[in-house]
């Protein structure tokens, strides 16, 4: 398993009447994590688009345990337990200034070909970078 | 079942660069069209804060299927299937310009107490006005 | 002055804790006005991206007279009072149900040619159809 | 003068088709910016709500110079050249990675008392903290 741990201060402009974090901001601080976790094995995004791969979100569950609250700095653990291949799946945890679990999430990712728009295999040295953590 | 359709407008800050609709922002869609649908039913979400009830997120899941471009109009078809007790489930499907289906959730909502923030059962009223649609 | 009006409810997630539509997201409302503006001209931003035109903001200023609410629909008219060269000003007035004025805005566009990114003059079939509306 | 500088990196989320930072984010990014600044100064916007205070946003400018792209991180440097009375104006300037400068922005916020909702001085000890920093 590889796991990289992210923290996100909840601002303002997310937070709803009920002073909690909106319930559809959770998806942009999960891909704050996840992309914060690529990079961390050295992998960016960024630079992925622009060899050609797109890498759209094709399932999002999202479990929403307890509330954050504004100004507070949430925790992410963002865990990759499977070897990519087209499908790239990601699991999160939340946490909160107590260290309360307060949100879990799964996401699943497909590599896709910019030009064709069809769905490719992860890219080899994706997939080098992963090898360590993934193999017994 | 209780039924009700919603059109919403892409718009450009939506967007991400893949010329996608951002898929964080399906459960802004989600919510508008879960609101709409309460109201189709005559039932105001701000007046039931008012009246001292909140309705917050327990669970989200999307599936996406097509993506949604810039300045699409979407169609949101969102279904009530289940009489909602401490728990409200709502199903959605979005499909776009050409009847494609293109996307999929599912949201588990729970009624909760403004004061003590504790659950409590669906109000009555709603209750009532979903009779007519859940009975066989 | 060419005019049109754009009637836009507040949704949940862009209100904030005092129970006000976030600041952050009147620009997104007024690019929307915006665009409808262009529309009822027979205008698709989106098609002027496809012939090769971007339209970035280049100012914004808003002035926040009175807030509004979620679940408000707010009124906003957006004016064209001057024809669009390399820059096409925008102002807007926003209204809450009451009718009172709560917002104003203007914003300042630059016409872009999409390949070199450098300025270029506001294409003509846009300018024929607000002669109408501008010459005396 | 008092000055604070945050660094935020531009999300995925918030990048539009032209593959800059949505000009609808920059006011997200200067709350966040505001926030930064006055709790280096020891305040916390959060407190302040707390204790009564409400700092709606009055005026907004911005000036957009150069874009800010997906991934960059961008630098803030919020300015505080006034003393605060019933107004608290905040200037700022934004920076990339490449030290240009790429946007300016001044807010107006007014202190709001949260019972009232009338205009009231901003409090003493916000006033105590910038003293160092605004006399001569």
């Amino acid at each position: 398993m590889y796991t990289h741990e992210t923290q996100i201060r909840v601002r303002y402009g997310e937070v709803d009447m009920m002073g909690y974090l909106y319930y559809g901001y959770y998806s942009f601080y999960y891909e704050q994590a996840r992309v914060e976790t690529m990079r961390s094995l050295g992998i960016s995004y960024k630079k992925m688009e622009e060899l050609g791969f797109m890498l759209p979100v094709r399932d999002l569950n999202i479990h929403f345990i307890k509330p954050a609250y504004y100004d507070d700095v949430v925790r992410i653990k963002t865990m990759i337990t499977k070897m990519p291949m087209v499908r790239h799946d990601f699991s999160y945890e939340m946490y909160n200034q107590n260290d309360e679990l307060i949100n879990k999430a799964v996401t699943t990712l497909v590599y896709i070909d910019k030009v064709s728009r069809k769905p490719v295999s992860c890219p080899a040295f994706v997939q080098e970078l992963l090898k360590p953590y993934l193999e017994r």
